[in-house]
């Protein structure tokens, strides 16, 4: 243990937490490139993005040039009530790794909603309040994005829908349940209740449905709501990225007062809200020539946007009604095979990942495989106590991966990995690990190329 | 919020931690009443223990005098995996109810076992692995502390078996499996891989088990394993209150650190591990005479060991194959009416505790309907984000009455009630209760005379 006996855990406390989210954006090389508005594919303008999103929320998806922003009271005080979430040193999966990196873990899922979406939802429904509106919408996959939301309007009082995948509704009928514990109305996806819903339920094919559609249904009940509600996203946006940086700024400010800073940081990576957040003032001290971290996001291979999609304009749903953003994406059209990470089954991926991974700045994505990361779950699970969600999993089975190449190097760098949140309502794919009836999902390979086809032509 | 700010959580540095639990019965005004043998009626002697529990553990069931038992170093490495435990100020429950009170909870759901049972599992997994045996059996009904026991096996290297009450086995297929992830063997009980279990399952009517039968058959096989195992329960044993005082010791200290002092201490009671935990060195005060706090034991309704049970010799399983503890009873034959708090379908409660109660240390007990418990827990996750374990919604309940008879009178206490875990596995019970179609169980009484007059006549 060095010099210095570093704790299991590090808190940082109270009155250490941030006050203001770091915007990433602010010290990009390259220019962002703006959303598009679906129907004239010219850059959103503030006023079109306010009719999907509440005002503040649209002005922070703009927002390029504020470094820090400030964090509202009101959402600083529901932190409080679940951060800081502990920087844990995992020193019993060293031991059984006989490795000598030194290996953290950010631990986000120790709250009611399992993970680190609350972070956002919080900040999204105290806007959405202070507006004066009445309510929002979302879509679920996994059902922790649900949740978090679920559990933000109602500490704020506002009406809540979330159209939930149907295949994870079914699947997880605790997560619906958790929901309404919270006062949320909660509809499988595709449903009658919208225009988009009743088309794509047309083809009895599309019946389990994806994330790409209930964001459709979602958006298009935001906007028939004659301005009563918006629309709210648990990833992708540039505001959940900005909102999500306090992850990595508690972080850091924890490794520093351990006098630590990581040589490898590895996040899960579906739309990016995790690994952008916990990236954050890693990355500024990256752009800014202070640090040079290597950042890896892991991506499964049935649902692999960086390791095998294309950068470039796309849909964020698969109804084609929300607006265009430059990204990496297997096209709006992909349709993942069913794996039990669903929080990672999305065809796109955060602009500003996509632009950092494109620049070299994110240095690696890897893809890996469903069996491999429940087995590197059920192990940290045991040595470490924490029975960890399926998205985080992928990030501890490169974790382990990086700390078993030290065994073999001798060399002691320090890995930062972010563990999202927590499996107990994923036992039903722990229940197939454990039986050995768990297989890979097929290569996405050919639904890549035919949904790449299909990419919208676009003319700069 | 006063002179000083509080925050929300405090924790307590790593270097703050007990290194001792606290043994309330050395400071105990009336001698504590023993174990008996069940073959002989006798005061039960280490040896006899020996061959039921680990060495060190009966050990710990006997000792009387050491006020102060060290934390084994082992046991402290795993304590810091997972504790402290923050106590948190309910700042949003006291705006929410307009009281004066100030209410504090000690959270000890922060783990993947869900509940406090973790602090006494790891302790007796550590003294049979310390003693070379080769593995433990217990029972679970809720399913919280088999799986805490086999997170502690699973991290000594122990072989464990559970078996699991049937009706929550099959009700919470999740927590088996969550046990399987930990590497323990799960049976529903009753079972026919034991003889008390075979003669048990001869009137069908018994088929969906108790915890009580549960118990008789982990016995009997920790019994004749030739010595390679022992049983491990996870409440009601001096050890376990003795394991759990981590919890009100950590409290204490945390409160100190703020300035504050209890006026009322409030805990769910079933077999007695967390109240004894929680009360522990605020127990001491008392009996020492250093300070007057108030406690209140919540149990339910449908199971009111305390306020409706006798005093009396009675044993631990309804096999009757355990020693006999002089405790509160409804009677080992007694069966509760189904309920969604697990937990506490307990016949006995906790000899320490049942002393205390009948010497009036513990001020008071309170039985109260499940209904108005769910309804509790509804409005505690709401405002405090957190979704209370049944179980702990009993204290909930017990807490809010008390902070509304302040409000009434004006008086502004300080509450501290113990939140022993979290509801995830429960969500069946919290969708009955936001349908509307959860009800009281019916009233115990008839049951109770039943089975007292059952109770085992004792000859001193």
């Amino acid at each position: 243990m060095g010099k210095r006996e570093i704790p299991y855990k590090t808190y940082l406390a109270e009155n250490e937490m941030p006050k203001e989210w770091y915007n990433v954006r602010a010290d990009m090389k390259t220019d962002h490139r703006s959303l598009l508005n679906p129907v004239t594919q010219q850059p959103a303008k503030a006023e079109e993005l306010e009719a999907v999103f509440s005002r503040e929320c649209a002005a922070q998806e703009l927002n390029d040039s504020d470094a820090y922003i400030e964090i509202p009271d009101a959402v600083r005080n529901f932190y409080k009530m679940y951060r800081p979430s502990p920087l844990v040193r995992a020193y019993c999966l060293e031991k059984y790794l006989d490795t000598p990196a030194k290996i953290y873990y950010k631990f986000e899922g120790n709250n009611t909603s399992g993970s680190h979406k609350l972070n956002s939802a919080i900040a999204q429904a105290y806007y959405a309040k202070e507006q004066g509106l009445k309510g929002l919408t979302t879509e679920t996959g996994a059902g922790q994005w649900g949740t978090a939301l679920a559990m933000a309007c109602g500490y704020f009082g506002l009406d809540l829908t979330v159209y939930m995948v149907r295949c994870s509704y079914e699947q997880k009928p605790q997560r619906k349940t958790l929901m309404r514990t919270y006062g949320a109305h909660v509809i499988a996806s595709p449903s009658d209740t919208t225009e988009v819903g009743r088309r794509i339920l047309e083809n009895p094919a599309n019946r389990s449905g994806s994330l790409g559609t209930a964001i459709s249904e979602a958006v298009e009940v935001a906007m028939k709501s004659g301005g009563e509600r918006r629309y709210s996203l648990g990833s992708v946006l540039n505001q959940v990225v900005l909102h999500q940086s306090v992850i990595g700024i508690e972080s850091r400010r924890a490794m520093e007062k351990l006098d630590e800073y990581p040589d490898i940081v590895i996040g899960c990576a579906g739309g990016g809200s995790n690994l952008g957040g916990l990236m954050s003032e890693f990355m500024r001290d990256k752009l800014r020539g202070n640090a040079n971290p290597y950042f890896i996001a892991v991506e499964p291979m049935s649902c692999p946007s960086l390791t095998k999609g294309v950068f470039a304009y796309d849909y964020c749903d698969t109804g084609k009604v929300t607006p265009l953003a430059m990204m990496y994406t297997l096209g709006s059209s992909f349709m993942p095979a069913t794996s039990h990470a669903g929080g990672l089954r999305y065809h796109g991926m955060s602009p500003i990942i996509s632009q950092l991974y494109h620049d070299g700045y994110l240095d690696e994505a890897r893809a890996v495989n469903q069996t491999d990361v429940f087995d590197a779950a059920v192990k940290f699970a045991r040595v470490e106590g924490i029975l960890p969600a399926p998205e985080s999993a992928h990030a501890i089975k490169v974790a382990i991966d990086e700390a078993l190449k030290c065994k073999q190097s001798g060399e002691e760098k320090t890995i930062l990995f972010g563990l999202t949140g927590t499996g107990y309502f994923d036992l039903y794919a722990y229940e197939k690990s454990l039986d050995g009836t768990l297989s890979d999902a097929p290569p996405a390979q050919d639904a890549i190329e035919a949904s790449e086809s299909k990419l919208p032509k676009m003319d700069f």
